[in-house]
C-alpha cells in the first residue's frame, strides 16, 4: 500500500516536530513543506521541497499530497489558513483557543463540507487527548466532573501563551512562564469531592523575567500580577534573572498534565480515573498526536466522509497503523 | 426524546452493577431483567419484570428493548448467549477472555451482521478502556509499547478468575486472590526502557485460603504454586486464614490498574502517557462502562450500522449524553 503523502504547512516548533514524527511512522511520508517564508525555511534543510504557502495550486500539483498538517498559530494563522486550505485538501490542525473552538469548527465544517474534504481540528494533547479523556471520564462516571491540571512535576510546565504574554510588557526583554498544579486541589478531586474551583485554586504561575536595561522592576512586577486572565486570578511568583540564567534554566519545552475524574459507582463504591502525560517537548508531543490524526483523516476521506471533525468523532482504531486483526489479537 | 430501553441479561455482580448504573444515566432506563433462573432473581427485587432468558420472543415482545446488556460469564455463558441474542437484538457484553476475543468477534459479527444488529463486545475496563489506551499509547508514541499493570495499591487488586481457580482445588473451602504490580517493573517502563517482560516480572500474587477440615496444607500450597498459567509463572504468597478472617479482610471487589507507555519524541525528548483507574467495585466499574457503550450501540444501530464492534471502533462522542454543541464548547 502506498504511503500517506503529507505536506507540513508552517515550519515553527510544531512543524519541526511533525517532520521528526513522520520519520517514526513508516506508513507516512513528508512530501514537502509550505511556508509563508520559504527562503527562511530552505536555510534549515535541503532534503525536501519548500514552496510558498499561498501558491496552493502549485504545491497541490507538484507534491500531490493526501493531507496537510497545519502547524500555524491559533491566534492569527489558523483562522485564515484553516478554512482556505481545507477547501482544497484534507487538513489537521491544533487550534487551541478553547473558547473559540465552536466558531472555528463552524468555519472549517462549512469549507470542508462544501469542498468534500476532511478537516480534523484542535488536536494535540489539550485540546486533543485531554478532550477525549474528559469525555470518557464523564461518560464512564456520570455525575463526576473531569478536571485538567498542568505542571505537576517540580519544574512545572512551560506555557508558551503565558510566556508570550510576559514578553508583550514594555521593559521585558525575554521571559518564560511555568505553570504549577496545586497538589491540594488534585487531592480534593481524587477524593471525589467534585469541587467548584476558581482558576486560581488549581494552578499557580511562576515567571522568569529578563529586564531590558533601565526597566522599572516594580512597575513590571505590578503589570504582570494584574494582567487580566493570564496572571491576575493566580498566585504568581516572579524571578528577575539575566538572559544567561534564563537560557541555562529554561531550555526546551517541557510540559505535563493530568485529567482526573472521581466519584462513586453503585451504592457508594469509590471510582477514579486519571490520564497523565509528561512531555520533554510540548511541541513534539503535539506533533506526534497530529501525525496519528493525519492517518485517521486520510482513512475517513477515503471512506467518503467530509466536513470538520475532532478527536471525539474518530474511533481509536483509525489512529493506529495496525490492522483490525492485529488490534483484536494484540491490543484488546 | 424517549429513553433508551435496556434489558439486563444475567443477574450476577455485573448485572446488579448495571441496574445501579442505569439509575445515574437519565437518558436510559432498565425495562426488565432476563435470567436463566428468574425465580431466584425475583427474590432480589420486585420493581422490574423478570423473564426467562430463553423465551426471547416473549421478552422482546413484552419489554420492547432497544438493547440487551449481557452480564453473563465469559467462560460458559457469553459464547452461547452472545451469538444467539445479537441475532435478535443489539447487544453489549464484557467478554474478557483476551486470547479468544478474535474468535468471539467472528461469531458475534456473523450473527449481528446477518440479522442487522449492533453487537459491541469485550468492553469494561480491561478489555475495554485499557484496550483503547493501549492503542492510543502506541499510536501517539510510535515505537513504544503500552504495558498494563494491575493492583498498584497496598491491598492489590482482587482477581475473580484467580480466586475461582483457587476454589477448584480439592480441600479449599473459600479463597481470594489479590494481584500486586511490581513497582520496579513500572519504573522500568516509565523510564522508557520498553522492556521484554515475562509475566512474573510484572506481577506477584497473594492468596488468602480457607481450608476444609482435615485438608493437607502443604499439598494445597504446592497445588497452588504449581498451577500452570494462574500461579506457576508468578511469585506467590499464600496465607491460610479462617472463614471469618477472610470475610473480614476481603470485603467487596476492589481493583485498579495502569496502562503506561513511554518513549521519546523528536531528537530524544522523553514522552510518557499513563492511564490509571481505581475501583472500589470492579463489577460496578465494568457495569458503568457497559452502560455508556449501550448508549453508543443504540446510536450506531439508529444510523444503520450492523455487525460486531469493540471500543476501538466507536468515537468517544457516542459514549456521552452531551450534544455535539456541548462537547465542542465544554469538553474540547
Amino acid at each position: 500500500m502506498s504511503k500517506i503523502r503529507v505536506v507540513v504547512a508552517g515550519y515553527g516548533n510544531v512543524g519541526r516536530g511533525v517532520l521528526a514524527a513522520l520519520k517514526n511512522n513508516p506508513d507516512m511520508e513528508c512530501v514537502g513543506v509550505v511556508s509563508r517564508n520559504p527562503e527562511r525555511v530552505k536555510r534549515s534543510f535541503t532534503e525536501l521541497p519548500v514552496l510558498p504557502m499561498a501558491d496552493v495550486d502549485a504545491w497541490l500539483a507538484a507534491l500531490k499530497p493526501d493531507i496537510a498538517i497545519l502547524c500555524g498559530g491559533s491566534k492569527d494563522d489558523l483562522p485564515v489558513q484553516g478554512p482556505a486550505l481545507c477547501a482544497r485538501i484534507n487538513t489537521i490542525d491544533s487550534f487551541d483557543n478553547h473558547s473559540r473552538i465552536p466558531e472555528y469548527f463552524q468555519a472549517m465544517n462549512a469549507a470542508a463540507s462544501s469542498s468534500g474534504h476532511v478537516a480534523v481540528i484542535s488536536t494535540g494533547w489539550d485540546p486533543g487527548i485531554f478532550s477525549l479523556e474528559r469525555v470518557l471520564g464523564n461518560a464512564f462516571l456520570p455525575g463526576s466532573r473531569a478536571y485538567g491540571f498542568y505542571g505537576l512535576g517540580e519544574a512545572g510546565g512551560l506555557s508558551m501563551g503565558h510566556s508570550d504574554a510576559l514578553r508583550t510588557i514594555p521593559g521585558v526583554k525575554d521571559a518564560r512562564q511555568y505553570t504549577h498544579a496545586v497538589p491540594e486541589a488534585i487531592e480534593k478531586v481524587r477524593r471525589g469531592e467534585n469541587p467548584a474551583f476558581q482558576p486560581g485554586d488549581m494552578h499557580t504561575r511562576e515567571c522568569f523575567v529578563v529586564l531590558e536595561e533601565g526597566a522599572d522592576k516594580d512597575r513590571i512586577a505590578e503589570a504582570i500580577r494584574t494582567m487580566p486572565g493570564y496572571f491576575a486570578p493566580y498566585r504568581t511568583t516572579i524571578h528577575f534573572v539575566t538572559q544567561e540564567e534564563l537560557n541555562a534554566k529554561c531550555a526546551g519545552f517541557p510540559h505535563d498534565g493530568l485529567v482526573v475524574a472521581a466519584g462513586t459507582t453503585g451504592k457508594g463504591n469509590s471510582a477514579r480515573v486519571e490520564y497523565r502525560c509528561q512531555w520533554g517537548s510540548n511541541p513534539e508531543a503535539t506533533a506526534n498526536v497530529l501525525v496519528a490524526h493525519a492517518r485517521a483523516a486520510v482513512r475517513m476521506a477515503r471512506e467518503g466522509r467530509k466536513g470538520a471533525f475532532t478527536i471525539l468523532d474518530i474511533p481509536a482504531s483509525y489512529f493506529s497503523p495496525a490492522s483490525r486483526e492485529e488490534l483484536l489479537a494484540k491490543f484488546m
